[in-house]
């Protein structure tokens, strides 16, 4: 397999555990949260599936296409490790998916990163919530979802708040 | 349609014209070129596709993943206006597989970019060779192929030199 088709088949992943989602939460109020914005295709998808909910973005810098750059007051600017503790004092556990892809090329650097920031995901989720994710998440409050049927597992990973 | 299904479709677009050309060109001996290394995946691909090939490649620098970066011998570094003539100049028309995805995302832009580039596919195709292009390419040399039944038209275009 070529890194065309890798990376095609992630993408195909991303977009069908995120359509799954927007499924598992209707009728449940609350936001999005997508860490990472990267070029802004993934939030454009987001958007596309939630119009009615606010989606807050968390990235370091904005280097988005244009058209998918979120409205100033739903972005939180700057390093996780600050914007995070920011963003529970403001919104608290009121949302109800959640997106990390923070994925770079290190596999160390993301698996300390996908770490770091659990604890956060753990403040941030409604009971209920659904965190989709690039990588592993280790926490008692998240249990593992079924994939949906076209993800061949460990390509994206789903879990549900409890 | 989000940005990230337009994308997901030009990727697969993109995979489907590179496996037809790959067949098209089947017992025609000659190179493949790649003009617009990027991050690798496409060069990749053209790898795996054609492993018993040269596949020279054009860009301005080196951004690629580490694992796909070509040969220093097969690699034309620095603006086309200069490498191309070079590469004229060495390879003549030997090369049977061309594919040039130049796209940034300014419209205006790729399309003075390709128009630039033509005249150096003319003179690099070997007679039968199949140009594959993100954008239409303009000259009396090249005819218009059919897409493969899964890439809509306007998508990916691809032409053979006659």
């Amino acid at each position: 397999m070529s890194r065309l088709d890798s990376f095609i088949r992630r993408m195909q992943a991303q977009r069908s555990c995120l359509n799954h989602a927007a499924d598992l939460v209707r009728g449940l109020p609350g936001h999005a949260l997508e860490f990472g914005l990267g070029n802004g295709r993934t939030y454009d998808h987001l958007r596309s599936l939630l119009p009615e909910r606010s989606i807050y973005v968390f990235d370091r810098q904005i280097n988005a296409h244009p058209d998918c750059i979120p409205p100033d007051d739903l972005t939180f600017l700057g390093d996780f490790r600050e914007t995070l503790p920011q963003a529970i004092a403001r919104l608290g556990a009121a949302s109800v998916l959640l997106h990390a892809d923070c994925g770079t090329g290190d596999d160390a650097a993301n698996r300390a990163l996908a770490d770091a920031l659990t604890p956060s995901f753990v403040e941030l989720a409604k009971s209920g919530a659904v965190l989709i994710a690039d990588r592993e998440i280790n926490a008692a409050e998240f249990d593992a979802l079924p994939l949906p049927a076209d993800v061949a597992p460990g390509r994206y990973f789903m879990y549900r708040r409890v």
